[in-house]
C-alpha cells in the first residue's frame, strides 16, 4: 500500500505546480489568475450553475473534470483565448503532458483520469459540453469585474469576443450566453 | 430565472475574493498559498486519496465540502494552524461570514451549502472527518516540498507539530498520518 500511496502523493505534489501557471485573465484585484485557482472557481461554477446546463448533467462528474482539466498546463502552459496559438502543436503538447502527469498515478487511477480528461477535450458528452462552456463563461465575467482584463490586454473588440466565445458558451449552456451577452455589450458600449 | 441567475453569479463573483486570502503555507515556489488554490488542491487530494479514508466516504460530497470549506475566509481571514488565534472569536466571525456569503445564493442553494459547511465544521460524519483530515494533511506535505514553510516561519518543532496535527489527521485518515510521520521526523532530524 505504501508504494501506491507514494505514487498518489507524487502526482498530488506535482499538481502543486499548476498554482504557478499564469493565465491571461485577471482577478478582481488585477492579479493574473493562475490555473489552480481558476480550476477551483470553475468547479464552484459547476456546483452552483448545473441547472442551467443545456442537457442534464452529472454535477459530480463535471466537477471532477474541471478539477483536472488544466493539469496538462504544468507541462504545456496556458493557451490564451485571444492569443495566436498553434492549435495542433498545443494539442500534441497537452496529450503528452496528460500521459506524463496522470501516468504518475497507480495504473487504474491514471487510466480513469486520462479517460475523463479525453472526454473533456473531445467535447461531445453532456458533461464535457457543460464543463467546456463554464471554462469559456467564467473569463468574460472576470473581465467585466476587473474593468476589461484580457479584452484590454489583447485589444479585443465586441465582434471578436462574440465570434470566439458565443459558440463555445452556447454549446453546453445557451442560457448562460443569453445572460452574459447584454452585459458584455453594455461594457463595450462605454469604451 | 434571470433574478435567480443574478443571485448565483453574485455569489460566484464574490467567491473570486478567496483568491486574495493568503495562507501561512508556501507552495513549491515559496509563494504563500492562497485559499482558493488550496481548496482546489484539497479537492484533488480527495479525488485521488478517498480509498485511504478511515470510514467509507462519498467522494463527491467530500469534494463539494472542500470546494466551499474556506469561503468564509473572505470575511473572516485565514487562522494559521501554528498561529495564536482566539478560537471563539474566529468561530463567530466564520459563522457570520457563512450566513452572508452563502446567503447571496437563492434560498434553497444557500441552505444546502450552509448545511454542508456546518457539517464540515462539526467534524462528526465520515465525509467531514475525511475532509478535515485532508485539510490538515496537505500543509505538512507542502512544508516538506518547500523546505520548511510554515514550520520555519513559525519556529515549530517536531513535538509541537505532532501534538497539533497527529490527532487531526488521524481522526479521518490514520493511514495518511502513518505515511506522513516518518517523513516529517526525517525532516526535523536534519535541522
Ligand atoms: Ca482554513
Amino acid at each position: 500500500m505504501s508504494a501506491r500511496l507514494d505514487a498518489q502523493m507524487a502526482f498530488l505534489m506535482e499538481a502543486d505546480k499548476l498554482k504557478a501557471v499564469t493565465r491571461a485573465t485577471r482577478n478582481h484585484d488585477q492579479r493574473f489568475e493562475n490555473s489552480a485557482e481558476h480550476s477551483w472557481h470553475l468547479a464552484l461554477f459547476a456546483l452552483v450553475l448545473a441547472e442551467h446546463a443545456d442537457e442534464t448533467v452529472d454535477v459530480a462528474r463535471v466537477i471532477k473534470m474541471l478539477l483536472i482539466h488544466d493539469i496538462v498546463e504544468i507541462d504545456a502552459g496556458d493557451a490564451p483565448i485571444f492569443g495566436n496559438v498553434d492549435e495542433t502543436a498545443t494539442k500534441a503538447a497537452e496529450a503528452a503532458a496528460a500521459e506524463r502527469l496522470f501516468g504518475l498515478l497507480p495504473a487504474e487511477q491514471a487510466d480513469a483520469l486520462l479517460t475523463l480528461w479525453n472526454e473533456f477535450e473531445a467535447n461531445q458528452t453532456a458533461d464535457a459540453k457543460f464543463a467546456k462552456s463554464l471554462d469559456r463563461f467564467q473569463p468574460p465575467n472576470l473581465n467585466l469585474a476587473s474593468g476589461g482584463g484580457s479584452w484590454t490586454d489583447y485589444n479585443v473588440d465586441y465582434a471578436t469576443f462574440e465570434t470566439r466565445l458565443s459558440p463555445k458558451i452556447s454549446r453546453g449552456a445557451p442560457k448562460l450566453w443569453t445572460w452574459l451577452q447584454p452585459k458584455v455589450l453594455a461594457f463595450f458600449a462605454t469604451r
